[in-house]
């Protein structure tokens, strides 16, 4: 079966995940009617569970409902045990990426949604990221977090789709070239 | 008149337009069999002048060849003047932007392709950029000199068209919200 690291992320014009305060206010409070969700449904229904890195987690755990459907694996050196609430939800995993993965995939979890600006960096110092759907809040905010780091490398993807949503956001999907 | 002032330019997936060494060897060296020129003879016929930094002018002038077909003008405070095999393609402009338009505009340039990293920064630094067109190279270099810079306040554009060409390559087109 093909194991796929799927990434499903939102980032402003200049590239940037959190503004310089870590925060995310200019993307909750971006003009959206409709509630349009940009193809997320879609997504989450494609992939087997999400991997995410404590800080995401952390977050997560801090929102009145559960968010996710899919099993969280939670990616974390530090993180002693995952609280006991959420136990049936998300699963704490560490040490090398590669083992990570191949005891995920054991478990029968193939297709993984990676999240969160740190994970998806260290994902891609190994080279571990099949296909990247890339939302772009059309705004330059000048300084923040970037969802991309240092390479050793270059990485060549493809651009494999493009879509326009509420008719000022542009989303944009690119696959590992291989 | 509506005087307008465009950006058109190639970034890497990661936001730049030149790698460590400021080389740009990774985007001249993309596969493109037809030589599609995505783009730049429409962009071009639409607008009436250039302005550019020191830097970019100097690589020009290295070329076979003089390579534009509409005016240019160089935006530089530390160049004497232009030289003497140049000075019916070329004309030097320095000082405050909103001045340097003016005199521009004066001369009956008014739709302005504003080219080379620094120059770009400058602009939008003054909320002075209307149009930007950027060809995403789906790659990730990993480092080198970022297209976007530090703002003093968030800038709000709209995506407003969006293209694939050559089946790996995106175009997105934003304008200014007004």
């Amino acid at each position: 079966m093909k194991q796929k690291n799927k990434v499903f992320i939102a980032t402003s014009l200049d590239g940037y995940i959190a503004d310089r305060n870590g925060q995310i206010e200019w993307l909750l409070s971006i003009p959206n009617p409709e509630n349009d969700d940009m193809g997320y449904k879609e997504f989450i229904s494609g992939i087997d569970a999400l991997i995410m890195g404590r800080n995401t987690f952390e977050v997560v755990c801090g929102f009145d409902e559960w968010y996710y459907e899919k099993h969280v694996f939670v990616l974390s050196n530090s993180l002693k045990a995952i609280p006991e609430k959420f136990r049936d939800k998300a699963t704490l995993v560490k040490g090398d990426l590669k083992e990570v993965l191949a005891k995920i995939h054991e478990k029968g979890f193939h297709n993984l949604y990676i999240d969160g600006g740190k994970t998806i960096q260290s994902f891609l110092k190994e080279d571990l990221i099949d296909e990247m759907t890339i939302t772009v809040i059309p705004y330059l905010l000048g300084g923040g977090i970037s969802l991309f780091g240092d390479l050793m490398e270059t990485l060549k993807f493809e651009a494999v789709n493009t879509k326009l949503f509420l008719n000022y956001i542009v989303q944009n999907q690119f696959v590992r070239k291989i």
